[in-house]
């Protein structure tokens, strides 16, 4: 491709709004353009990239024996009504009606409208599994796009559903699509992980998800440093307590503290570490006969909301008392709140279970108990993995401890079992000819934020940094002064000529330009390998040739250039 | 790719409500199912051919020096606003708001997007000309879709937009545009017809329309059996008559016809030739002081109504004068109106402009004027190309005469001046620094539509003959019986790796299925080239290969069946 040929369309300039790196170099690079709140359009650079990334996506799932099809963004409503999610869905789900004033949605999804494909089209487990994707265009109506294409409302998703008589195929296949998703990120060069995850309003019996790496991502996950264990912050499972209950040393005592309504003072004021102390949270319950329910973990460790949310006497989702329903129902506020007389139940910590000669409120304004131990004080309460992780703690595996990273999330899969074949009546007749609900799972890769994805990964100051497999061409050629010197122009033309007959994608920058800003823009863009022709270069019979990562610089003789450009691209 | 890995789903019923053969066909041969009126979802063999179609467009359009870009279905209404479509574009333009109340329209087409975004990159002409374009899902909502894919709601379109600074750099690339699509459809294997068009609503100077021939073609072409000259029907020239003016023979008599209201009964009863009679056509004019103006041609021929609206007079578009009209300024009834005596602005069809001795009503009910001779009997009318062509006259060229074919549009290339770049306020500096708007062409291809365009013109009782390139596999393996023995199945196995290997893209049939049903299925979705292994075959020590487009048999022995395979490929 020569620049005269094309749109390079880069900018110096930060844009105002543009909040995380990707975004700003997306726009500076001429990635995309803003058309209006979420929607962007692809420049041919930004095109590039996302075609190679869709490129591999494809490759990766054929290779694992899913099966193209393309379903249509615009989705009939009575579909999304029979499964109740045209009621359920919020308003991210985009409704509208055609001229004859008949109700559709722009799909963010697609499970309602390859489940009724599905239905129609098998009738036999013999025709089962079948695995079934597409890289199609979706739409979110999000309250907030933002970062660009990393959460624009229209945009680019490889979403892929498979249906199964048993529960052990969809194991099988599930565990096929996992490791199809670690070849497509390896391939793409990326640092990923792929994480035990919350299979959140979907549903369904297992879920990971797939994170590239980034300080910027939004996700915190959870990774042990001694084996593959790695999980999204909310799903990380706590160990065992290496510790066991030890019998108590103080008696206890109730203890003015007036000037302490967290644990922060209380550690501050009082000789206690906080490791002796607890937090207890109120929360609504799920039963009439417990309206609100005790929550409580070590004074040092966070509730995790989601993993309390399971116990049955818990509502979900969970919800915090108010200050009123707390002074109501205990005589006390928050501050002075513990389990110590309490009369609702009390779901405790695994680790609050082995705690002795401990500090909780004494469930008085200013008054706090200190050296409380279980079955002396009070009855032991129900433990369960309760918090949230915390690094360098041991990983429930036992091989190793924990560590943390920031992800972005690129790709999801999920078993989601019958949820969906339930709803819409998607039954194949089994061995013995009877009628059985198809499992189901699904499986996602954002495929345009995966592109947003690779560049919060890899930049520098300069600008992007993609991996070879991604960035926009491979090499770029920098012919000094090519409009006033003949033999500069010819010397770029053979070595275009020569490295295309390689197959190699080359972007010659044959504009009227400054060398500086012809150098900037391809560092902005970050083409792995640039070649510099000018005369001086003719004079000596080398080319100067800068690699965008390492930085390093050489002079590689004219007739060597080809096979060292081919042998850097192999790497 | 094997089947039971596959979604074949063909079936052997003709579906109803499915009107064209190709809609029926991609039905029964599993290549598209629908989900609501004009909403398709493509199944794996559709898909590929769709795909297949996709990337030789996008081959040859990178070829041509166009640069891809991808812009979002979902647009701002704003910019419809500005180019004053968003009023003036009918119900088929899907409009709807998002969560925040905020206007959208699901893009038919994208010249508003285009522009906005060239205006906002592009500053000099030094920048210039630039050829962007697209492959994208459009959305169009039809009052009737109908056709299966060949007119849905939902399409898959390539588009191409391009911007010049001068008439002559818009020519030049218009030609090369002419050129790839032409490429295009000969590497489809399509036989295919550019023809010169209206441009419509659209506007413009020049405009071509590419049609895949098929009998089914909704469009009438007319085309010269000696040279390229082709245009659609509205569009057809006609030559110069060939014969000139001659001198009056007859007198001219007024004579009671009380039976002859049309032509045919003018003919019948009296002894004239059709071709010495006319036809009178009142429409509304322009004006306000020729309110109704007289069209004329000649008996045997048809007004064409896109060439009489762009006379000045005539009101576009063009409208005929109601009965009571004619009566009211004419004082005769239509079946009785001719040209002479006649006070309103008289336009005439270059042929009628040649006729001598002709008959014509009298402009009295119930009586015709017999030996018209023009400017003894009425002064000469203004003559002009006014009427469809026929087949078998000259065409304007002079090098041959027209025959008729009929067509289904696939591809539209139009010269678009400055109208939205007017519209839009899209200019660059010229050369002296002055604001010019940029000219701007588009090019257009169904890439959804071709799949049923060439299926309408590849097919026959058995199923789709699609050409080798665009067919879902090159060759499908047809195993007998190969459950239960082995030695077919190890045979089936190796050939289908020894053609893989080859880059031969594969179908085999690995269902249990009766021989019968699976040489249907692999005739109905039109696989090229089929081999089928038995054990009879084996003990032959042959391979039974059927020609799907010849109908051709042949044995070819187990050693020669790769090399056979690969020549028959190659034609």
């Amino acid at each position: 491709m020569r620049v005269s040929n094309y749109l390079l369309s880069t900018q110096k300039e930060t844009p105002a709004n543009a909040e995380v790196i990707s975004h700003q170099l997306m726009l500076r690079a001429g990635f995309i353009r803003r058309n209006a709140s979420g929607l962007y359009s692809w420049l041919p650079s930004g095109l590039r990239v996302l075609r190679k990334v869709e490129a591999i996506v494809r490759e990766e799932m054929n290779n694992a024996g899913a099966v193209e099809i393309l379903m249509p963004l615009v989705q009939p409503a009575d579909l999304w009504a029979e499964t109740g999610r045209w009621e359920k869905f919020g308003p991210e789900l985009l409704r509208f009606q055609d001229r004859h004033n008949r109700d559709f949605v722009l799909g963010p999804t697609h499970e309602e409208v390859i489940t009724d494909l599905v239905r129609k089209e098998v009738s036999s487990y013999k025709q089962l599994p079948l695995n079934l994707y597409q890289v199609q265009t979706k739409f979110r109506d999000e309250v907030r796009p933002r970062f660009g294409v990393m959460r624009a409302r229209e945009f680019l998703m490889k979403d892929a559903y498979t249906f199964h008589l048993s529960q052990e195929c969809l194991d099988n296949t599930y565990a096929q699509m996992h490791n199809a998703y670690s070849k497509i990120f390896e391939r793409m060069g990326l640092a990923f992980r792929p994480v035990i995850a919350d299979t959140g309003s979907i549903g369904g019996s297992a879920s990971h998800e797939f994170h590239v790496l980034a300080n910027s991502g939004e996700d915190l996950i959870a990774y042990s440093n001694g084996s593959d264990y790695a999980a999204n912050i909310e799903k990380a499972e706590t160990a065992e307590p290496t510790t066991t209950l030890a019998a108590p040393t103080q008696e206890m005592t109730l203890v003015d503290t007036p000037n302490a309504k967290t644990i922060a003072e209380l550690v501050e004021q009082f000789d206690v570490e906080i490791t002796k102390t607890v937090k207890t949270l109120i929360v609504k319950g799920a039963t009439e006969e417990a309206p609100l329910v005790a929550l409580i973990v070590r004074g040092d460790h966070e509730l995790n909301e989601l993993k309390a949310d399971k116990h049955e006497l818990v509502a979900a989702p969970l919800e915090f008392a108010t200050d009123a329903e707390i002074k109501d129902a205990i005589g006390a506020s928050t501050g002075s709140l513990g389990p110590v007389g309490l009369t609702m139940p009390v779901i405790i910590d695994k680790d609050v279970a082995v705690m002795s000669d401990f500090a909780a409120g004494a469930n008085q304004d200013g008054k706090h108990h200190f050296g409380i131990n279980w079955e002396r004080d009070l009855p032991m309460a129900q433990a369960m993995d309760l918090r949230n992780v915390v690094e360098g703690e041991p990983t429930p595996d036992g091989k190793g401890t924990y560590e943390f990273a920031r992800g972005i999330e690129v790709g999801h899969i999920f078993q989601l079992g019958t949820n969906y074949s339930e709803a819409m009546g998607a039954t194949v007749l089994d061995e013995n000819g009877k009628a059985k609900e198809m499992l189901m799972g699904c499986y996602g890769i954002g495929v345009s934020r995966i592109v947003a994805a690779a560049i919060e990964q890899n930049h520098d100051d300069r600008g992007m940094m993609l991996p070879a497999t991604l960035a926009p061409f491979t090499v770029g050629i920098l012919p000094m002064n090519m409009h006033k010197s003949h033999r500069v122009k010819e010397m770029a033309e053979q070595l275009y000529k020569d490295l295309s007959a390689e197959g190699i994608e080359i972007l010659l920058d044959d504009r009227k330009e400054r060398p500086g800003v012809m150098f900037n823009d391809m560092e902005l863009i970050g083409l792995p390998h640039v070649v510099v022709i000018g005369d001086r270069n003719i004079d000596a019979g080398v080319f100067e040739y800068k690699n965008r990562r390492t930085g390093e610089k050489q002079e590689i003789p004219f007739d060597q250039i080809v096979d060292f450009i081919k042998s850097s691209i192999k790497g």
